[in-house]
């Protein structure tokens, strides 16, 4: 895809080719075009949407005034497969009621962070947002490596504050872009390393679950141990491109020893 | 209206008070409505729509989920009209190939100066939005003292970058409500004072510009004397409320010196 951002954006170029936009269950034609919109808008061309049916994408993607945007946007099936080669995933909310189990930040600090991380890390960033009716779910979310809230105005008798989808993107693309990041495309930290991609964090749950199975672990401490606790868990370290196998051959290791076959 | 602000932005509540959101030429209730609801999202209550005619303006007021926002707006014939209490007015503009006259700002920027300006001086703030299609005429943005662009990406081959309404309405009032000012409503500047209102600064431009007919300026200089250009020239210049009467006397008593009597 061929962009060339405006004048004061020209450093961070390889910053928004690093984003990645993914929509959950967004089941609305509209909303999709939309944020596809924000997205050209600022200079952000990947998007990922997720749904278990085709329908509202392939709409979104026939429109008219379809952009480049929708026209090379992917499907896929689970957050799992959409967020898979990236390096850091970010899932938005609302906040709302729900209990929240990962750290979470509000948009300026965790568009700073966002940025310093992509400055050191050239690995992808999927920013997560859920359906306008009922956000990301805690299974979802577990994905993440922390999360992003907008924050809102609060008014007496009003308990779930939330945005319409397209604003909501178009309010964080907006601030993800506003400043140059510490070091442009040429003077980016020298030997960047590459964090592990989130299948290779998705191999190490799969691994430290067999693990606390296998280890009665989770008979034990069966609060810390469901699958999305364990995931959350793998999430929170910070895994290297290059430690993730040792890792995973440590716990491959474990299995073993305990006379496990390790399922993969 | 009753709002608490987010704990955050409770010490910018006043600021939030002073702006008032003007629609102008907004034909579609679907748009007016989603400039109510990032309005309410981000804690800004006040909206103005002007229109020449009332139709979707009370279309989108009925909509079952119009929020207070919507209950209260405004509405106006004229752009006069809507910002005639304003004592700044801000225009907002995609720029695209448009000659533009007056003073332009990136929105960080923009942001900052209105905060800056609401802790000095009391008056209401009127931010201008045009139709998604045309943006703002020439002779509508000449009621605006400065004016405010969202940078946005630029693509080989496409010459006018614009926005989704409320999408640029989210992110303008996200940026405005983005930082605490530098005073809080306890802590505002002592003695501020009150800049002249659109009401005033257009009583001197009718003024004014019967001075430069009354002195044969307007023949002499007819490239500088049309009433945008005098209605501009007389934003550009900072006149508080107390100032305003004075200045209005004195060109009051050029045009009784000139044998003209003055029309207000």
């Amino acid at each position: 895809v061929s962009i060339l951002a405006s004048d004061e954006h020209t450093e961070i170029h390889s910053f928004r080719e690093q984003l990645i936009v993914v929509l959950v269950r967004a089941r609305n034609p509209g909303n999709i075009g939309s944020v596809a919109r924000a997205m050209h808008d600022f200079g952000f061309a990947n998007l990922r949407v997720v749904n278990d049916f085709p329908v509202p994408f392939e709409a979104a993607k026939s429109a008219v005034d379809a952009s480049e945007v929708m026209r090379t946007a992917g499907s896929y099936a689970s957050v799992a497969e959409a967020v898979a080669d990236c390096t850091l995933v970010v899932g938005t909310t609302a906040v709302g009621e729900r209990d929240l189990r990962q750290e979470l930040l509000q948009l300026p600090q965790a568009a700073q962070r966002i940025r310093a991380e992509s400055a050191m890390d050239a690995g992808r960033v999927g920013l997560l947002f859920g359906s306008e009716k009922t956000g990301l779910s805690n299974a979802e979310l577990s994905y993440c490596h922390w999360l992003l809230t907008i924050p809102m105005a609060k008014y007496p008798g009003m308990r779930h504050p939330s945005m319409n989808l397209g604003q909501a993107i178009a309010v964080c693309l907006w601030e993800l872009g506003r400043e140059a990041p510490q070091t442009g495309p040429e003077g980016l930290t020298p030997n960047r390393t590459t964090s592990a991609d989130s299948a290779a964090l998705e191999r190490m749950t799969t691994l430290l679950i067999q693990v606390a199975d296998a280890t009665e672990y989770n008979r034990r401490h069966a609060a810390n141990a469901d699958p999305e606790q364990i995931r959350r868990l793998v999430r929170r370290i910070g895994v290297d491109s290059g430690d993730a196998p040792v890792w995973m051959g440590l716990l491959r290791q474990i299995l073993w020893k305990l006379g496990r076959q390790p399922r993969e």
